[in-house]
């Protein structure tokens, strides 16, 4: 019975134009295991995401070794990146404070797998708007600005009120009390009186750097050959 | 039976340093008659509060004389105000948009009542954040700022981390979807990153306005004399 | 007092690419006729959104005859249309059932003021998914593709699956007990697993227009100059 | 006092067609431990769900030797199972992801231990819809279709859309953010634009199968006889 | 732009068994009367749901006049009805109070729309639980038992522990503070302790009979001739 | 610093007939022992609750040595119980399965420590009716009824329709999904159709047990005497 | 159809000790007009809660000629009240403000029409804690206190620490903002720090009275001859 | 990559008058160490919050021996304190019970910190009101008074009606059930019928203290100078 709940989807990069990526918690080492064997059959790479270092340890080495593996956004690359949308950095990621780092680390990680370099600016929330003052020129020639906060998540709102291109929100889980493990800084995005502000759901980095490929690269891949 | 259920405090002066205003949504005309009837025997003044122009109109017309109302922030005074805290502005109140200025004049009108000046500025939302970076030397020079402010509730997170005087932030029920009438606003303000952010109910600018009272005058009538 | 808390954003095109849009729900008539009033001295097009039949009708015949109202979304041009973004239809706005019209018809007519034309595809909810099927391949077509559901919300996740162009969700205020005036849309949106899809405020068609905008001319005006 | 804690139900079978089943969790092993101990005193099977394989471990040889036990649905049948309903599958179980299956196979378990044959496809989420309608004939040829699906919960919509019979949709606490342990995918289920879908609380296989069987055999077992 | 909203989904009927209904509920009367002439224009019969009496009226007398019209369960038959399981009663619909009957006609009216007689109990609610007692055993004669209640929504649990078939709570919207308008019916229902409950969302009669169809008539049309 | 936070309320039995119960629970091991050193000192007893085995191992054996623990319920006496009611029984604790029993324990355990004795019956929920039809009498012998359930919490609702006593629901947090840790069972009990049904807080016997005492003796001390 | 749907229960006084109520709100005024019908037949009495001024009127001759209504409470008493527990006051109804007075009164009347008097005292809320302590030891005399509060919710829990009776907390729908139609004076109540303070739901004071009338005649009718 | 996601604020001061504190829950011991060297190089002090034993046990020795830390309130000084507002106590700070320890110790060692000394009392709360009243005029002299309390959250709305000074509730997550994690508390606090109640989030000690400052020394260094 147990082989048959893998089915990995090898008609998405055709269709969407990226692969299915494996969204590592939540599944047990077995299942790891059986997705990488299945994965190293047919010679394809892998992008795994909240896959934690022990997790990453607990696997066989000849799995191990096959990955570059990062701490802080607990992602791995397994086989060779696949660079969907190459080119000079199109994306900037910005963070509010230190502990919004793991999730903005994703962002970067996932947009250097599909091959894009990222603009990293960090620790600039609004108890400090000086901070992102004094860089907001940069941020605002990318196409797409990543923002991820948490606690009260209102840098995303200030940000969206001065650059021109696209901003999309990742609510983050840092805070307490009515931070409600994101869900404040979800809300604010939401109600964002910044016109345009998207957001992703919390915590969600793996899906803002999806979403900034869509935007850079919005056809499939018999389209852009 | 009806007679009994109004007991005014009067106490309350001696005890705190101001009056009870008289919150008027959802009591009955007949019980804001005897009110303003007990009021008038006894002789002392009151500050009604949410009283729509509607139940104004309907009051007798002895009552409806001997008050002072305001369309926008609906409250009145019945009688002459009662300057607890005379002097120049100590006070700022701001807003985020043009739909918070029911709020921010409650909270200017109760402030007004007590004597207290108010240096009101509007309309200065994070969505264009530089309305408010061109107030901001004005604002700092107030000992406490009330900001009013609904949909993301953004704006009192960044005025706290540009003064150093007492910040009050007064979630507004302006917005749709996920504001929820206020509560996203509320829970911007409470998980805010700047240090030292008050916050009072959704909407309540009398209590935000006895708050800056408090602040500006801590201590009981007695102590004054 | 009551003309000072209108403080249109005249920097807002310059930093961001273009003008504030005047939300009137919960604006008073009064507020709306200054803003017209102030926007007409100065000359400048205006979009307005949430604008009830009933509130049209009630503003004075000069401003009245300036605007080009649309009953099912509610919107109003006043003064030309501004074209940021002209050329043909790179977006294209996907419904899944008819009570959602009046939020994609915010959007379409939020990206026609902008210049953009557009590609309406209605009522092809998950219920009956050969609907959708049927027009995926125009759909694919397009950079941009915003999807309004509400209910259970599950066609944004189907469209995202097969479209490789930014997918932009508008959960929609349609249903009753659990959808919970869109809350059920949302968090379906948001917990998405299709890779990268992006979401809005519940009924917010105007800020997935604005968001498209920004895909598809990501500079500031003097960029584009 | 211990013992006048077990009052098992043995009327119930009589009733409603079938046994009483044990959920361990938050049962200490004293408790499942008399329990056992009654019912092979009494000779009677025992479906036991929810029990860790930490649980099973710690019980006493005797119990733990009548046990056939299952760890990835975490069930076990103590004694014979009960063909309640025997013959060829009649219910098929479907699954939108891999974490899903610890759910699914409680369906499975729960049905087999009631004598009926079950019909597993997994990991056909709505993200790649090709996946699911490649199997769709199959599946529209039982008269039970039991789906489970966490993070969106899109997948029990969509094929009640496309079959005739019972769907039951089994929302999973799996997903982060929104997804809320389950209440997104729920609601999402009970939001449904699909007529006539039925829902469980999150994570109950058992309940879903007990319906399944309920549909299937819908009388007493005098009746049966 | 109006007219090409309305796409009725005329493959339902071959995929599932029975046709679209129009849940009226938020449609405009121009809607409902564009859809009411295409299903006149291609000769399909209608069953319209949560249809006020005072759209009923505002109606062309065209369409008025081919309607058969229900004021308590707030449906319409449009055209003939269409009994897809015709038979004698297989199906109990049983209330806790009277408040409960404008959905418990929702389910009864839909099933007689589709051939199906029913059998109807009222205002057996728990507080006086040798109401329900005395009828239990003409329940448990059913295939299917449709139970709607509001407030502590307790009963659909009673009935469960009781009747070998299957059983599908409604939970309604009847109630005040915690009821939260059925949330508290509902999750009585989700967490039932009886096995093999079911669940529709709150006021879903119109689900529950679908359900109740699909329980009776598990087949698309083909396999049935 | 750390002596003062100690303020044993010894007004408590004056004013209300009994004295303050300790609530060990987030409380570290020093302030424990610091309140049984000032309880020995003074000479009082002391009811301690929510104490777990493991806390109540870890203290001084001294004190260790002057408690009845119960490890069931979670609750010790220390020092002579307070027979504030004694006689015979004249309160029922009745549980809905055997996951409730802690929290049952805990009313009993309460009581018996005030001096009463009480009628304890467990195990009879309402998916199998029959077993509380079985003892009701018995039960409507008592002048107070608490009822312990957890998941639907539809059992306190049945016995409140049949019992002319006092009836307080202890709602338990036992249940998964919409359970919510209790909430489910809360509400089922607040909104309860049956007349006259009281509720504390989720898993509160203690609560339960000091109504009921409340019940049976309604008087200051100095009052009985 | 239509009459089936009345099913008043006669078997409970014999039951609980007393008769069921009508609850009239989301009563037709053709449901309320067959209830008295019906009891008018069988020369039963009735109290009627939640029903408005306007169904008073509306309600045939005959009918509201029996009627004794009372405004402030909605309530009605149609044939004479039924005295189950006469004598002198043993109930205390306390409200934190005037606009608890409707709820306060719908507790009085009830247990007027039960024959009880009834303390009542008004006004008394928390802001003004001398207020209530003026009172205490009136209210200490009394079995049973009814304490009615919305906004914080704060008095009950101050009067349980206060008095030896059962205190039976009424939460308001008083408030507004976070008060949020009741729930933060619920959860004030459910969660107090004072020992065996007991809740009903939301403005439920019939439930309030009825719990009232069980601690002061805890028997059956038969147990009172 | 890791050095660049500390960017600490040195403006701060200058702004607002006091410097940012480190909240270290959630940041990795490298983060704290990495943030700690920088401020040894650049001689500034700093307050550390929410710091537990464990992570200041496992710090390099250079940096704790640096460091004054308490292990109640888990804060650390890091460096010299920084006497922002020296004086005798302008500060109260007051607890409902044993419980809320923490969190009052957190604003105290704050206040300390700046130089302020603070006035204690401890374990006051509503359940036996006496407590507090015996207490109530030396907490009256204080401008500020800081309440802390978990569970019913009443106590502040008490203390506000008692004294004329600011009042600031610090709602605890100190309860079970419907308190959760304090939000029954936050909510009684902004629900309060006390004019002028403020609130901080759930266990916001720190953030009490810094508004605290705030309503003392309103005003940026320049000004003080």
């Amino acid at each position: 019975m147990k082989g048959s709940d893998i089915n990995l989807d090898y008609q998405r990069r055709q269709r969407i134009g990226f692969d299915e990526a494996i969204f590592c918690d939540g599944k047990s080492n077995d299942q790891i295991t059986r997705i990488l064997d299945e994965a190293g059959e047919k010679d394809v790479s892998l992008l795994l995401t909240r896959i934690s270092a022990n997790t990453c340890e607990a696997l066989e080495p000849r799995h191990r070794s096959a990955m570059d593996y990062d701490t802080v956004s607990r992602t791995a690359y397994f086989g060779a990146a696949y660079p969907i949308a190459p080119g000079p950095a199109r994306v900037a990621v910005v963070t509010a404070g230190t502990s919004d780092t793991p999730v903005s680390s994703e962002v970067a990680r996932t947009l250097n797998y599909f091959g894009q370099d990222v603009l990293e600016i960090r620790d600039v929330g609004v108890a400090g708007i000086w901070r992102l003052l004094d860089r907001i020129d940069e941020i605002s020639d990318k196409s797409v600005v990543v923002v991820a906060a948490g606690m009260d998540g209102a840098l995303p709102s200030v940000v969206c009120g001065l650059v021109p291109g696209l901003v999309i929100a990742v609510p983050t889980s840092v805070g307490y009390g009515v931070s409600d493990r994101g869900r404040a800084a979800l809300h604010t995005a939401l109600a964002s009186c910044a016109p345009g502000l998207l957001t992703v759901n919390i915590d969600n980095g793996y899906g803002a750097a999806c979403a900034a490929i869509r935007a850079i690269a919005p056809t499939r891949p018999e389209a852009k050959d």
